[in-house]
C-alpha cells in the first residue's frame, strides 16, 4: 500500500480518517499543516509541521517531507498551494517520485477563474449562468433578453462570500459594480488586479447540487455522485441529500472529456426551470466529498485501488440518503515534536 | 436517574452524547426539533417533532411532549426558546412537575440585551468596554477620555454578525451608525424597533476569553472553567486552550452574586492591557461548552448530581489543554415516524 500525504490538511479529518481506514495500517497517512493544533493532524499516522505557503522555502520543505516519509500519492486541501503544486507537478514527481493528484495548470487556471469556468462551459455547451464582466455589456443583454433578473455581482476570483452584492434589476448595477470593486480592492484579492475583477451574474434561486467527480492517475474519468445541497455554514456543505446521477451525466461528461484534472473535482450546479447550470469547479476534496463518501462512492478506497493498478471496486452510491455535519472535538499538541 | 429534555436540540450532538454518557442508560435523553434532519436527534435516545419555536401551538406542545416523555430536566438550545421558557418557567413547571433549567426573566433580559449586559457590569463594578447609545455621548465621551478608539458599531440584540461595523476614529461615527441602523431596519432584528436598536462600543483588539459558569438547579454557583478563543467558525469557538480561572474569579463572583441562573452560563470576555473586559453573557450551554467540558469540567453530570441531591463530584479541568472542533457526519431522517 503507498503512502499519503494530506498537505494543508486543515480541517478534514474525516478525510485523514478516509485514508487511514482505506489503507488499513498497510502503508502510512502524513499529514502537514503550518498550525500545530490543525485538527486533521491528529488523525493522520504523522504529522509534520511546514512553512506557509507563500513562505519563500515552502515548496523546498514539501519536497524534503515527501522524500523523509517516502510518500507516494500526495493530495492538497488548500487552494493556494494547489496553484504551486499545479506549477511544480512535473518537477516534484521527477525529483521524488510520488504522484501528485493536482489538476494540470490549464484546468487549474478554469477553476480559479470564474471568468474562464463560464468560458469553458460556454464553449463546451455546459448549461451555465450568463455572465459579464463590465455594466455596459450585462445591460445590452438584459435589453436584449439574454440575460434574467436578479442579478449577482462578486469577485472573479476567490471563493469566499468577500464583496458579494445582490442586485434586483439593472439600475442598481453600476452601484453595486462600484461597491464591489471597492471590496475587491480592499481585500487578499487586490493581488489578482482590478481590471475585470468584478463579475455580474444571473442570480439563480433554485436548489444547489454539489457533485463530484472522480480521476484517476492517468486522468481518466472514473465516477461521479450528485448531491442537493440542504444547508450552508461557514461556506461548506452542513447537510445534503444524495440524488440520481442521470441529470447531471451530459454535463459531467463535456466538463471530463474536456477538464483533465487527477483526483476528486468538486463542482457547484444550480437549478432554474428543470436546468442545472455549472456555477463552479474545484479540483481537489471539498467540504462535500464526505456526503459521497458516506453515500458509499469510496473515492478515496477506488484512487488507491487505481494507484495500485488494481481492478477498481464498483462505482455507485445509495440515492435519496441525508446526511449532515456535526462538531466533534479533539485534543491537539500546542507544539509537534 | 432523570429523563431529560434537549429542546431546539439542532446541530448540538456533543450535548446529547454527554447526556446519554452521564446517564448511562438509567434515564433517556429526548430530543425536539422542528427539523427532523437536526444531527443532535441521532444522538438522543429518542426524538419527537415539533413547530417553529414562533408557532402559536408551540408551548402547548412542548409541555405534552414534557408529559408523554416523563421529562425531569428541560434545556433549551435555542435562544428564542429561551425567553419563552423563561417567561413560562413557573408555569411549565407546576403543570409539567419538570425542572426548568433557564434563568429567570430579569436574567434573560439581561443576557439578550446588551446595553443592559454593559448596566449590569457597571452596576456591579465589572470591567465591561464603555458603551453608548448614541452618537452625540460617544463622541462627548471620546472628547473627555472616557472612551478609547477604535470603536465597533453593532446592533443592541441579537448575536449574528449582522451590521457590525468597524469604526477608527469619531470623524466615522456618524456613518456607521447609520449603516448599521438601516442594516437593523431590514433585518429580522427590526422587531426590537429602531429606537436605540444601535450601540457604539469600545472595539477591544486583544485576546477573547470563553467562561462557562455553573448554577444548580436552587440558582446557585458550583464553579466555572475559562478558555482563551483561538478561532472562531460560524459565529462559534472553533478552537480554544483552557486558562487558569483565578484572573476570572472577581467578575465570576460578581456575575453570580447578582444574576440568578440555572444550569450553564456562557459569558465573553476581552483582554486590554491585562484587565478582563465583560463582553456578553448567554444564559445555556453555547459553542464553548465542550472545550470546558473536554478538559474536565463535567457540567452535566454535576447537574445530574445536583438534581438528584447527591454530593457533587468536585469540580475541576485541566489548564493548558487546547482541543479543536471538526466535522463529523451522520445520516439523518427525512422525516420522523
Amino acid at each position: 500500500m503507498p503512502n499519503i500525504l494530506l498537505s494543508c490538511a486543515g480541517r478534514r479529518h474525516y478525510l485523514a480518517e478516509y485514508f487511514v481506514e482505506a489503507i488499513g495500517g498497510a502503508g502510512r497517512v502524513v499529514g502537514t499543516d503550518m498550525d500545530p493544533t490543525a485538527p486533521a493532524l491528529v488523525a493522520c499516522d504523522r504529522r509534520r509541521l511546514v512553512p506557509a505557503v507563500a513562505a519563500p522555502d515552502y515548496l523546498e520543505r514539501l519536497i524534503e517531507v515527501i522524500a523523509e516519509e517516502e510518500i507516494d500519492m500526495v493530495f492538497s486541501l488548500n487552494d493556494l498551494e494547489l496553484e504551486l503544486l499545479s506549477r511544480n507537478r512535473d518537477a516534484i514527481e521527477a525529483c521524488t517520485g510520488a504522484t501528485v493528484y493536482v489538476a494540470p495548470e490549464a484546468s487549474m487556471a478554469i477553476g480559479a477563474d470564474k471568468w474562464l469556468t463560464y468560458q469553458f462551459a460556454l464553449r463546451h455547451g455546459i448549461p451555465t449562468p450568463a455572465t459579464f464582466l463590465d455594466v455596459a455589456s450585462a445591460r445590452e443583454a438584459i435589453g436584449a433578453g439574454r440575460c434574467a433578473t436578479p442579478l449577482i455581482v462578486k469577485p472573479r476570483w476567490g471563493s469566499a462570500s468577500i464583496g458579494l452584492v445582490r442586485v434586483e434589476s439593472a439600475d442598481a448595477l453600476e452601484a453595486a459594480y462600484q461597491t464591489c470593486r471597492n471590496a475587491v480592492a480592499g481585500s487578499a484579492l487586490a493581488v489578482f488586479g482590478l481590471d475585470g475583477a468584478v463579475m455580474i451574474q444571473e442570480r439563480i434561486e433554485g436548489s444547489e447540487y454539489g457533485v463530484d467527480i472522480l480521476y484517476g492517475r492517468d486522468e481518466a474519468f472514473i465516477g461521479f455522485a450528485a448531491k442537493r445541497k440542504l444547508t450552508m455554514r461557514a461556506g461548506e456543505t452542513d447537510k445534503a441529500v444524495t440524488v440520481e446521477p442521470a441529470r447531471f451525466r451530459a454535463s459531467v461528461e463535456r466538463i471530463t472529456r474536456n477538464l483533465p484534472h487527477r483526483g476528486n473535482l468538486d463542482c457547484d450546479f444550480l437549478e432554474r426551470d428543470e436546468e442545472l447550470l455549472l456555477l463552479e469547479i474545484n479540483p481537489r476534496f471539498g467540504g462535500g466529498y464526505p456526503f459521497t463518501h458516506m453515500a458509499g462512492a469510496n473515492h478515496v478506497a477506488i484512487l488507491l485501488a487505481d494507484f495500485a493498478g488494481r481492478p477498481l471496486p464498483p462505482y455507485g452510491y445509495g440515492i435519496d440518503r441525508t446526511f449532515a455535519k456535526y462538531d466533534c472535538l479533539t485534543e491537539t499538541p500546542a507544539h509537534l515534536a
